[in-house]
């Protein structure tokens, strides 16, 4: 396979940013494009035909897109709720699929996308860019290097003030208002989980058992649409149902502890809120720093810079001599969509499998049923049925492996 | 009254302190202590006499200490379940109770001191010193000028690394080895919770409503155990049950949520743990920073010391005239002592009260529940019996004053 054929779903921001990456690379043809709007299909392919002189064909519906076009990949950047529902329409058809991050709304989505790999044989990808962050990659290797002995807790989360891009969704045909809207419990997990459930060896050799969430009152986005906003304003005529700060602990298999927090409807600096904490000491994202009992100064942080330096993770050293910089979220952005289409062009097992996707996305739904039960536990069910305890599940293969 | 007798029970490393520090107040005797142990007695005995002249009465039975000596209150520094019993029985004999911090062991046991309370007329106080640090202080300051907007979420907890005297606590003779060899959950919730609900109003305005607690694996204990001691060191002889990592969300009727960790059994700094969050931004005692929309520096953290300066609350100030520094703990041990000998000198309602102290050892009781049913929410009794929501609850009176 020289060149691989893929094609995106979802254009706006994030899916037209990744037409545009992947049509930049020697190894790929972005041959298709497709959105329900118009305007986003001929901006993406504007951008795709810009950078490599071929403009892809456009839909507007991604079944006749799978039909009609021969793709060997697709990149589906939708809203959240449709993920899935496209991602097993693309394993069907024989084409496979990578999806950008979000959660589940349902078990049962959870598991379509995992029997539907499984039938297929197609190993789709879960697109969780966080996972290949130059800090996140150094924790995973220096975890595995046993630099914290071992591991007790961890937290992570999505901390980002998006106040005003949520209340102004239906502005921007953005999903994320109606999901504010409607919902509450963590609906964005995945930016700390990943990276942390790597670190813990979720689904090879441990796995999460059970979560509860507990949801702060909602009053930021309110807040923020009254001050704001004119009294007509669809931000105005409801209340939203998502509490400003949720909350959730998961136990997993090896008695490990991870707190997951989710805050987005208030004024704050960005953080995805890292803790990894071992018997060896501990590391603090806000504080970016970093205590091991194994250096020998006592109870003294010490600044986290130093320790990336001197412990980068192959994957990043590799790739950060490319230049990493001038791609999205310092360079991330570049290596997640380089291991998909190095999963299809190698035949390499994803660095993020569909064991790993369902397992993650599977903790929106479980949160927002423990929120709505006012904090009760609530159990994971293992989409490896067993794998992960007799060593079956599958490893990611090549050198974007997470494992 | 022109000078306060008291006597203390429990002469421990704390209790002994307390007995010294009380003996250098112009308005104090320090007539009674009393310990199981006579060696304790002699050596409390000897530093209050050192200090004031005068040495106090020794006892080892606080029955016949209330029954013998003429006291107006008593400081208790015991082990943490012996608390409730000893200020139960202060507050029968007429001599106003302060104790120590710790948990609760039952409901029961916090009912039994507010209905003491109640029923004898005595208004105990609950010597959480960290409500009295000069942060916390400048917070509650701060959240009541209204810099945080509205209040959504906080987080606070005990961080501090104790697997060395908690696992020879039998060589010491202190009670946190039999409480971590048998017991799960935030076993010590005060030193972060008390700043917290001062600043969420609980009991006056608002209400703890329900916990959830899970407790990660336990691994540091007996680690440090084999790293350190001969096999046959009682800390080798049996596996701890206190999870090393304990996380708690506690839900407020106002809507606010509190997440709570108890976090002793490995190598670590420091840390009460902090974060106050409202509309209009953070601030975090690990960065030791805030961010505050209303100073218009966009979405960046500052250093928390400038606003300490500016912000400092009048208790604070008042009593940082004096040089603190010279006190333990940063000045705040001194500060809450002379809020208990101010609360019976002028008759002033203490500024920790009997019901912020039921509704906070609640804490421990109910966390021990949930961790035990796998992180099932457990709810507060409303210790207040509804004043919290028409007004009635007792206030602080005086300067000592935090509601």
């Amino acid at each position: 396979m020289e060149k691989v054929r893929i094609g995106v779903v979802g254009l706006g921001g994030r899916g037209a940013y990744h037409a545009e990456l992947l049509s930049t690379f020697d190894d790929v043809d972005v041959t298709a494009v497709c959105d329900l709007y118009n305007d986003r299909i001929e901006n993406a392919a504007d951008r795709v035909e810009k950078t490599s002189g071929k403009r892809p064909a456009g839909y507007t519906d991604y079944r006749e897109m799978f039909e009609k076009e021969d793709m060997d990949g697709v990149l589906i950047a939708s809203s959240w709720t449709t993920h899935s529902r496209i991602a097993v329409a693309a394993m069907k058809a024989g084409i496979t699929p990578a999806t950008e991050v979000g959660g589940a709304a349902s078990i049962e989505e959870c598991y379509s996308v995992v029997k539907t790999a499984e039938e297929t044989g197609i190993e789709p990808m879960f697109l969780e860019n966080c996972n290949f962050g130059r800090e996140e990659l150094a924790l995973l290797n220096m975890t595995r290097m046993g630099l914290f002995g071992e591991i007790v807790h961890c937290q992570c989360g999505y901390e980002h003030c998006l106040r005003d891009e949520i209340t102004r969704g239906n502005e921007n045909r953005h999903y994320r208002f109606n999901n504010y809207a409607h919902r509450n419990g963590d609906i964005y997990p995945t930016h700390g989980l990943g990276p942390m459930s790597k670190i813990l060896k979720i689904n090879r050799g441990n796995r999460f058992v059970s979560i509860v969430s507990v949801a702060s009152k909602q009053t930021g986005l309110n807040t923020h649409a009254k001050k704001h906003f004119d009294k007509d304003h669809p931000a105005n005529n409801l209340i939203f149902t998502q509490g400003d700060v949720v909350n959730s602990i998961i136990k997993c298999a090896g008695g490990e502890t991870i707190l997951l927090t989710h805050d987005t409807s208030n004024f704050r600096p960005y953080s995805r809120a890292g803790r990894l904490q071992g018997t060896n000491g501990i590391w603090l994202e806000d504080k970016n720093a970093i205590c091991l009992e194994s250096e020998n100064a006592g109870e003294v942080w010490k600044p986290f810079g130093e320790y990336m330096d001197k412990y980068d993770h192959p994957i990043w050293k590799k790739f950060s001599r490319i230049g990493l910089d001038k791609y999205g979220h310092g360079g991330m952005d570049f290596i997640v969509d380089a291991a998909f289409v190095d999963s299809i062009k190698n035949r390499n097992h994803p660095a993020i499998d569909v064991y790993d996707w369902a397992s993650w996305i599977a903790v929106t739904v479980l949160s927002e049923q423990s929120v709505a039960l006012g904090g009760a536990p609530q159990l994971f069910p293992d989409f490896t049925n067993g794998s992960w305890l007799d060593g079956t599940t599958p490893k990611g293969e090549g050198e974007f492996c997470l494992d």
